[in-house]
């Protein structure tokens, strides 16, 4: 839940009439993302989302992250598309910071997510790494093994506050990481946020991808790993193979797997885990008294950590031997 | 901001499977009403809010609050409709709470009021007044002089905590309105919490009124003594007569007030500063860190209430001497 900025009807209604969307007739404040400020507003000309940048995300990542969803939608992937304004513009500005109008996707979240959901996630990732190969804007991952090793180093004097023992568990996996991580798999642009948060389905259909604001690029087998981490986990952190198995299908019906991005895979998850669990673990101790935002909890990806450092081969995640990689 | 219970896609869709609007399309939690947990949900048939009924609400008021939305919607008042399912009711469950669907009506809040907004809203009041005379359902005001002593006792021992001097100053305050309290005025059905938050408009028509949580059968004026403190003041707290005159006019074109109403409009308007001010030091006093709402600042109804007790007549509210009363 998160609503940062409040914007008045005066200030939303001239704002949208730099747009070809015709007058507001609803705004809604929304509990989506949680990195910015999201309202549902409705036009004459139909709903929108509209979002203001707040101070997470980096004003000039926004060309990469809007000029993408523009690249994807036009490429038949089901993201948003941003709006442009009369003078061509999909950036503008609202209360004194970066804001954007996006179209509304339908769908709904998927809570509790079945291996049909999962089957239709990998299908539409692939799809998703296809279509990102001719973008020509390029982002570092700041969240891949430097960025895990900086917050490391700001969590690990508090780590023991929230588990005795996390911050040598920490240092111990972050050293494995380096020595372990690949090199050379396949790369272009992920995700590298695809939670059930973030993926709309209509029944067993997926209606949308949303929230590209940690998009970048990176392995592209990486983005498998934090699908890995988010879907194939029950409410009580055990591993289900039946999801893993739906997920990694679903990908290589679009889009097969390389011998190395397959051998790669437990590091990857264990990656992706660590990623997880630093970025929650640095808002849990930073989390200011007060504030709207509720931190998840960390130890939710140590038992994902824990449980990738038990698995010797992607065979675990329900790849078969083989392959044409 | 407020969303207290996640209700998943599954559990909505089969709520909303029990009537008659379509299958779901769309589901967003929204910063709406602060008791409640809303969410805005569109189906093939349209847009409907969904309230979860969370604990600051009595379940056996429900069906006055749902009866009195139904009787004055009948009535040409702009509030929502409470939707029944296949079996005629209004009230369901979800998750475990009382639940209902109402529909959806088009407008934004006006966050900085003018005197056209305070027109508006008078007519509306007065309308919702007539239209709620013939309604047979009731309910006392909770927060009416009696609660107000019950919530003073509740916060006395730590109100100075906020301000030095503070609980003696409610102290006196109640006192004098204990003495100074009408009677006999005219009195039924109120909204009682129509603050900007809770009515619409469209440019400057008032669309719609909400959250009707409050409601309940009282003096009629004290609902225009909440709206002179909600709507008349400006951002630094200082009285705007061109607010409440506006408002007052507006209210008068519809029903006229008698002679003891425009008398008791100052005692009225010091009671309703009160009552906001007791129920947001409350709610301050009893923040729990990290829950969701961010609470407002009592110390916005100090200052209208020390501008009350320094009116002398209802001449400063902009009421004409004489009338019909």
């Amino acid at each position: 839940v998160a609503v940062y900025t409040d914007v008045s009807a005066e200030e939303l209604a001239d704002f949208i009439a730099g747009y070809d969307i015709g007058a507001l007739r609803s705004v809604k404040g929304i509990a989506e993302g949680v990195e910015n400020s999201n309202y549902l507003i409705q036009t004459e000309a139909g709903n929108y989302i509209l979002t203001l940048y707040e101070r997470r995300v980096a004003e000039a990542d926004l060309p990469f992250f809007l000029g993408l969803m523009d690249h994807l939608a036009a490429r038949g992937i089901p993201c948003p598309v941003p709006v442009r304004d009369r003078r061509g513009e999909a950036l503008g500005r609202l209360c004194g910071r970066p804001a954007a109008i996006i179209t509304f996707l339908d769908g709904v979240i998927a809570r509790e997510p079945g291996p049909q959901h999962c089957a239709a996630l990998g299908r539409a990732m692939a799809r998703l790494h296809e279509a990102g190969a001719d973008f020509t804007l390029t982002r570092a991952n700041a969240l891949s093994i430097d960025g895990w090793q900086t917050l490391a180093a700001t969590c690990a004097p508090k780590a023991d506050q929230v588990q005795a023992g996390l911050a040598e568990i920490i240092t111990e996996e972050l050293a494995d990481l380096k020595s372990l991580w690949p090199e050379g798999l396949p790369a272009g642009i992920i995700h590298a946020d695809l939670f059930p948060d973030n993926v709309f389905f209509l029944g067993d259909a997926l209606t949308g991808l949303i929230d590209f604001y940690f998009s970048c690029n990176d392995y592209l087998a990486y983005d498998l790993a934090v699908c890995l981490n988010a879907w194939c986990f029950d409410g009580r952190h055990r591993f289900s193979p039946a999801h893993a198995r739906a997920l990694i299908a679903g990908y290589q019906e679009v889009r097969a797997l390389t011998a190395g991005e397959r051998a790669a895979l437990p590091v990857l998850a264990r990656g992706a885990a660590l990623r997880f669990l630093l970025t929650r673990l640095y808002d849990k101790l930073h989390h200011v008294d007060g504030a709207l935002v509720r931190p998840k909890d960390p130890l939710e990806y140590l038992a994902r950590l824990t449980f990738h450092r038990t698995v010797e081969d992607a065979g675990v995640y329900g790849l078969e031997d083989g392959g044409n990689g």
